[in-house]
């Protein structure tokens, strides 16, 4: 019943995620899915948040409880940032079916797949540089699933230290990719036309783009948290999230609905779009923003999913041994 | 990291964890528990509810995640109808440090308790014979604790099948006892001075009672769930509950309220009435009313003790071995 994330790394498939994510998505906009608002918990000494996220499917027969970490000083005792655990019951007796210690890691993965399930629909065709705001766990992730779904060639990358930032170039190991570091966000904003924004900031740092533009902002997932300037939205020709009820709570669409830059008209969920591509980016010269906040029913997907598997290939090693 | 019900249940001491629950009904009242409203998944086919509690305690460098589910049809399957879970983390980095695979068993331990520590501070000296309202697993367990605090030989039980009331006496198996089974609510509500409500029941089972009488109402503890009518708390002297946050929304004070038949001013929290004992039952003549909803405090104490207890027995087992 208990997996670590040494028995789970080796079963994830990043390009089988994103199509689950689509999945996920599509049943959320289509209300077959029952994931009741998130809890949260801060800490102060050190600095924390932890999630806890909730919920069941319907055409699933369990439930799903995911407890999931951010702790940033973990940086500093050779520890990950990301931390957590994800509990599959069975919804027809509660009873515990398995126990997925993936140590934040499957938050990670899925939280990443989004991004490059959006920028299945919303990138522009032509991608000049990919400009990943941010130097954490988050920021590597999502430059790798990106490339399941998009062509690119150029990264530039923007973080507040020179460490951080070579740490991340070390990091990404691809022969095929030009990374370019930088602390000047203007020159980011200037030179990539697909930005994904991952950061914990709490003031707007995405405040000048170019025509023709996508921004993915995965980092503000809870209240005081934002990273793009609300004027943005104003300009944006679509606004995509992955849930509205969510977004217009917390993150970067609340914070634009609250100072009038939003109008709730506007914004799409990423289920409609998948459910319907002409709904997406009409021309290459539109801005698009998605907006990610992370759905329970992401963590059902995901759980779910690797059980089967984690379940399957206990199944197998048991028939072996009778051999 | 973890731990099977097996493992945990030769640690469980009733008269140390009725001490534990008073700590933790102090610390709560005295805001040193940072417990948010608590998560619900509810089910319909088989029906079952599912309760997600969580928070941290100053004193102590965890928090907890508690899953404990109540699916009645489990009883027709041979299972527990209680079920769950509790994880305890790390406050400084997150890290999962236990996995207590309690099956329900440390919800149904502390909410019995709570149910003593109620007793000991408000059940009338003299106790004529103690009520019990309900026959499932929590009717048992109350009645199991409470021994630790007052003294009683008679008990009278009262459920809806001659069945269940059958089994709940079997399961007794205490000779000092005499056990009294009953489907006539008046009967119960004219013979016994001390009541324990333990159903799930969404209309009021308790309408009557004699002077002197403490009811201490465990079940309703989620919307539309109810056991007292509301009239009771008119006549009553004395309302305690666990959380007044979580008992003036769910359950049965929240339904007094709501009828006008209770002013919030009357009711006092438990860890109010255990710091200042002299405001509990003034005379023997006097109805008092406890309300328990479950607090996640209590399974933040219970957690943090066992997994201290379960993980000084293991490193004195390595010790063992390398001797």
């Amino acid at each position: 019943v208990f997996y670590s994330k040494e028995r789970i790394l080796p079963l994830i498939d990043h390009g089988r995620i994103i199509g689950l994510m689509e999945e996920a998505f599509v049943m959320y906009s289509k209300k077959e899915a029952i994931v009741p608002s998130f809890g949260s918990l801060t800490f102060d000494d050190p600095k924390g948040e932890t999630h806890i996220k909730y919920g069941y499917v319907q055409k699933l027969d369990s439930f799903v409880v995911k407890v999931a970490s951010s702790f940033p000083s973990n940086n500093y005792l050779g520890v990950s940032s990301s931390q957590g655990v994800l509990l599959l019951f069975c919804r027809k007796t509660g009873q515990l079916k398995s126990i997925l210690h993936d140590e934040g890691y499957l938050t990670d993965v899925r939280t990443a797949a989004a991004g490059a399930v959006v920028a299945k629909y919303l990138a522009p065709k032509r991608i000049k540089a990919v400009g990943i705001v941010g130097t954490g766990t988050q920021a590597y992730f999502q430059l790798n699933l990106l490339k399941e779904v998009v062509f690119f060639d150029h990264v530039i990358v923007w973080g507040r230290s020179q460490d951080s930032l070579e740490r991340y170039v070390q990091h990404i190991k691809d022969p095929s990719l030009t990374v370019e570091t930088t602390k000047d966000l203007c020159m980011l904003q200037e030179s990539c036309n697909l930005i994904v924004t991952t950061t914990p900031s709490s003031i707007p740092l995405i405040s000048n783009i170019q025509k023709g533009t996508h921004i993915t902002a995965v980092g503000a997932d809870n209240f005081g948290k934002v990273e793009i300037d609300p004027e943005i939205f104003r300009i944006a020709d679509l606004v995509v999230c992955d849930s509205k009820k969510q977004c217009f709570a917390v993150g970067d669409c609340a914070r634009a609905l609250a100072t009038g830059n939003l109008e709730p008209e506007k914004v799409r969920e990423l289920g409609e779009i998948i459910q319907n591509p002409s709904w997406g980016r009409q021309s290459e010269e539109e801005i698009t923003i998605a907006d990610l906040t992370g759905l329970a029913v992401q963590d059902i997907m995901i759980a779910a999913e690797l059980t089967n598997q984690l379940q399957k290939r206990n199944n197998e090693q048991v028939i072996h041994t009778f051999n």
